[in-house]
């Protein structure tokens, strides 16, 4: 091992975790009050909430379980910085859109909120995991969710960008972020693919059971902000469409793109869910179920050739390493999405409207800012997180649990 | 390998998906209209369908998940089929059951009966598990799905079975096709296990995951159709008390059975749960516990004797392999609970009825209407399925992963 | 294997479960009616039951599946043991506590009371896990189930203590249970760790899983019996903060804790929940976040340093063998909890009553009593369980599945 031993995480995570919980609970203290109306909506909206606290806290964590040896933290550290993360979320999000009279109040449907914002951190995590420790993961949190927040802000307040529209963002922001962040900590090892950085039958279906449980959620991911019955409805029923179309499809362009006809199961966990990605914009407005059943091909589509080229051409010419394919799972579906919930607010507008186009510019201008804020922020802290400070891992000890986890199992040879 | 090698699917999976789906979409396209009404009632709706959800998807995916070189196929093509049948069923019940005026009006209702009726598909999957390549699953799904809606059409249409009720024939319907089918597809070398169909402990905790996500939902896939509340009431707990009572027969008989008291992993999946099944018809209408208690005990005692004695004896003589043992698990306590479903019905309409007699031949006559169509349409089925144009798979590659997916991770030599 | 060969459960374990089997169905059959009225209410409550459900029936089973050679007894005989004794436990809870005019009224409440009340025993098995074999266990299951609804029945009747109240003293009257139990079973071997008891990557990752469900449905289990809206609404939210801290927490104390600042798995698996069960008390009236968040994070303390100080010292000076460390992730907390429920009571009713010190002196009497109730029928069980009668295991066969489980693919030399 030498000095290629992972610096130990003894001094900086415990404290800096601490430090952070205790700041937490002193600004609750000082500034929140507990939201005294609503109480009976807030009931209302509990099964949906655990449908994405579900999504969020198990299927996030086991879709990236994929890796032979890095399972441990694939789980483990997506549930520390999606807990730390909602929490901060909850304060961002209360300070930014929910003070009133110096007081900051709060309910069920901020941590709803919170939940979905910290979304975002769990895509970028997943560019960089197996690359990044702990405690850079948990700054990157902070920073991400701040960054976010701010932009949806931005979004809302300037552009009157829905709420519902400004929240589903969270796939490209947390894409372009993580893709930034990830230039920084490229390694010339990373670009052959290493022995730890495979799976094995047993972490793949790991990763399979995340995949279902985020793919049998993601209605409820796309509709739970959805106040309007009618819309809810749609953006349910849209949205299965989507994703049962994409989940086949996935198979056919899988079985397509490969040499001799065979399936790779990695294809399967990103191009199914794609479709759900694709219609987090538009699912409440889509008149009709073939249109989202084609968006969902599209986006599936998108998903499988994404795969092959962004990975094999324009990641290593880039110098990117996007470690689970955020780019072509979260990132072009959800480009795709945008799209065209643009060209469909158009089409649905066409005959009412005499500010079509001023309003048209807007949507577009919606996306693209808060990808362009992705990518800033995203460089920034990526430049930031490559300081010795973080006890940055030496590339010899990436994608290995090792590095972080106590094996008591070791001593006994297994 | 050498000639053994099975075919490539690449020219037949892809194109006969995308095929499919192209269909699918322009079939919505042109005949399909959004229901304008009741979308507060699909809402409500919304948890139950998402427990049915889970039960379909990742239940009977993981379920079948307990041969140990045959997880990714069990997994994936369960999601594959499901997908694909869903849309198919929606299609085919709308066409049948919901057009009016040249359009058909679909809403999540349409979806939940879809994926209900989807169940029939994945229960002859289970039967044909390993043997069948994807091209002819799908198939199969389709013949079935239009078979299964034709026959609910004639139980609902001539026989004035309640809707419910002839959704609930889904169990017997899907064994009996899937049996037929398994006959045509019967091999010599099957007769004696193989060291492939067998599964490994981390195989069998997988399956047992599938079987208690399957046994926690069940409750909700007796009674989501059920509209009148306190109805759904009785379908809830009596189901509950059935399953419950049959999980823990279920260890009794398993003891009881094996050479040397010790308990098989698959007598737990199977037969705990045999009560769910077996109260699918009679779920709402039972008046005491207990009666649904004793009959999860049947039903646990019918599945675990099933297991012994159809394995044995009754599959060998026929020149059936049920892979999953279908027959026991869904099969014989479906026949039970509609036995019984018919006897309560005689008890309960005793004294209030003159035609009597009539009425319990319709219902004894529907479900071996139901079995006979099974039996009939699955045969017809199979025997199409043997066609070398399936591209099928040669005996020494069944159960196997290899035949279908790539590993890139054998490249390591793991 | 000779002398050491485990005694055959044949004749014992069948026998005794379709004895209580029987015996139950009679009980239902001649003393119980079905309720007729609240019917909607009990569909209400149907969502919160299944989280419930799915936290007893799978997030313990799979929770406890942390040994390598044990996954099938631990999530198999949680099962078991649950569905056991939630039946017996709806008959125990009927007769104390629903009974009038000779009948007995259940109905998906009492199931749910049940299911809550059962935790109490699936903690104790915790405590007995790999050491008791299922007559064991099975026998304990109906002795804990009567004591505890008894104990409850007390605090109920006699001190006033209310409903929700009294279910939440399941974590610290299951510990103080099954450890007094786990006194009695305790053999000499047990003081070092051997091979057998210790997990592995897998097993960590399906204990891990098991983890998750428990934590994502914990609010659930905190709030489902509270009738007011609005301290339902706190209830869940103040839940969620607390564990939320609690697994944040973990990971900074887990890292403090070890030799090198690596984190250990088991930390994370019990101070993640350890927020959960402080919060079981005082969760309806904490009025704001940051107190929920204080004791969540000491609640977290309390289970690492538990886990440290009592493995270490106590345990084997008291000769005690705690095998899931139920001790420091459900007793001690619930301990804390129970405490500051009685701080806040008092702090919270300081002004409005004269009777103060009297209430203080019932709530604090009240979780003494249920304590020393379960320590007291615990020890007298734990004599019980060592008679030769119940077919005791051999200290060899101790966290080996294979003294009860058939394994087919052992013939395959797997």
């Amino acid at each position: 091992m030498g000095s290629d031993y992972p610096p130990s995480l003894r001094c900086g995570l415990p404290g800096l975790i601490l430090f952070l919980e205790t700041a937490f609970i002193l600004i609750f203290w000082f500034c929140f009050s507990k939201e005294s109306q609503s109480t009976s909506e807030d009931l209302e909206i509990y099964p949906a909430f655990q449908d994405v606290n579900v999504l969020v806290i198990f299927g996030f964590g086991f879709l990236l379980a994929s890796f032979k040896r890095y399972g441990f933290s694939s789980i483990g550290f997506n549930l520390l910085i999606a807990t730390l993360g909602v929490q901060w979320a909850v304060l961002v999000e209360g300070f930014l859109f929910a003070s009133s009279a110096g007081k900051v109040k709060i309910g069920l449907h901020s941590v709803l909120k919170a939940t979905i914002s910290v979304t975002a951190v769990l895509i970028s995590a997943g560019a960089l995991l197996g690359k990044a420790n702990p405690i850079q993961l948990i700054w990157m949190a902070m920073v991400e969710v701040a960054a976010f927040s701010t932009s949806r802000w931005i979004n809302v307040r300037f552009l009157k960008i829905e709420e519902h529209t400004s929240l589903m963002h969270v796939h490209i922001f947390g894409t372009y972020f993580g893709l930034a962040v990830s230039w920084w900590l490229y390694h010339s090892s990373l670009s052959k693919r290493i022995e730890k950085e495979t799976s094995n039958p047993i972490s793949d279906l790991f990763s399979m059971l995340g995949t279902l449980f985020l793919w049998m959620f993601w209605p409820s991911f796309n509709s739970v902000l959805i106040v309007d019955v009618m819309e809810k409805r749609n953006a349910i029923c849209n949205t299965y469409y989507a994703i049962a179309v994409s989940a086949v499809a996935a198979f056919a362009l899988s079985s397509l793109s490969s040499r001799n006809g065979k399936i790779r199961m990695i294809h399967i966990h990103h191009a199914a869910l794609a479709g759900g990605v694709a219609l987090g914009f538009s699912a409440p407005v889509i008149p009709h179920p073939w249109i989202a059943m084609i968006l969902g091909l599209l986006a599936s589509m998108v998903a499988v050739l994404g795969s092959h080229c962004l990975q094999t051409y324009l990641n290593s010419v880039l110098k990117i390493h996007d470690t689970c394919g955020v780019h072509y799972t979260f990132g072009l579906p959800g480009l795709l999405g945008a799209i065209v919930n643009v060209v469909l607010f158009i089409i649905i507008k066409w005959a009412s409207l005499s500010t079509l186009g001023y309003l048209a510019l807007i949507e577009v201008g919606s996306f693209m800012l808060t990808t362009a804020i992705g990518l800033g922020t995203g460089f920034i802290t990526g430049f930031i997180l490559t300081f010795k400070l973080w006890k940055t891992l030496p590339a010899s000890k990436y994608f290995d649990d090792q590095a972080y986890w106590e094996f008591p199992h070791l001593a006994y040879g297994f």
